[in-house]
């Protein structure tokens, strides 16, 4: 797959060969993502910090992670599509957004949220 | 901003300009993703249908939609950096797994898992 | 069962019969209560509003949300335990602190936050 | 508060008072609960393992817990009286249950799933 463009003509295709797009309501859409996201912590769960940057040097556990990633990116994919969002262009707006929220000078080495720096 | 390839270099720029690789741990990123998910959910909470189909159409609501997509899609490429992963080839993986278990003949207008299809 | 104190003694001698408690940090209790309050939410994926409604109405949807909602809870308890919280204390000042912010005159019917009432 | 039966009535008083109960739907209840649960998830982001173990001994870290933990309960309390779960009773259950899949000589000192023990 070589870009967002391409990957997203594949999924609408897969989704209306099925049918399902009278099921894709932002509201469905959204609450699958988050299912989607609870799997991808999952992934965590009981583990310490050092078997977590384990993970993705294991065969099984990148496949898993990737998986994972794979299924929340699709229904992002398909919420920005029902939203009529460009994923690219909204990515590159709220990065501008974080850069004056998060000012280089100001937040250099700091994980401090915006309100306290 | 037009791949996701000159996206992922804005970001590792900006995460970088800020030294903020340090705190980017699989575990704190994995975090991240939810709680931005969390925050593309709280846009329906208390909604009806009616009132989140109507989200995109209106200017605010859009604009809120977008900036929580493009939070979420953010900390998944930067799950994606951290773990090696190639988004777009894991989508495309991801979406002929799940061809797999959900052929056309038997999930066409179902909304079945497939262990029950 | 017949009081939170009796349910709050028979979890912690499951959990230390099982010798359990080396697993159960704060940040492994929170994990797990984000995990299953997902698998609660998952109850409703794909469903109408009117599924939803009737699930309580069916024997399998029933026991399904009291399964789920037993372990969020269960796992609160624990969290409470690890955090040295009282729950019911802490519930009742959450809802002081709740008739402050929602006051009945400016709340009644209203579903809006309290920062716009 | 000594008792859950007293928060429950509590809380449903404080629910009628304002006329809450129509937004009250399952669907919109257990949305809620997920976000709460995000809420306390919150408090760890970012946030090292010795870090999050000293949250409870700080008067304003505590606070926050008690706080997040508390709205979690409360959203408990209204799904279990909306689909007519006895909480006590559904987590004695519950604990039965796991009992069973986690029995204590197999389980003992490990965090394995029940499916791999």
């Amino acid at each position: 797959m070589n870009s967002i463009e391409a990957l997203r003509e594949a999924l609408l295709r897969f989704r209306d060969e099925r049918d399902w797009q009278q099921f894709h309501s932002l509201r469905n859409l959204i609450v699958s993502l988050n299912l989607e996201a609870g799997e991808l912590l999952e992934l965590l769960q009981w583990k310490s910090d050092a078997e977590i940057a384990a993970l993705p040097a294991d065969a099984a556990g990148r496949e898993a992670l990737a998986d994972e990633c794979a299924d929340v990116f699709l229904y992002l994919l398909l919420i920005a599509d029902t939203a009529g969002i460009d994923l690219l262009d909204a990515a590159a707006a709220k990065l501008a957004k974080n850069g004056e929220k998060y000012p280089v000078e100001k937040a250099f080495g700091s994980r401090a949220k915006y309100d306290r720096l």
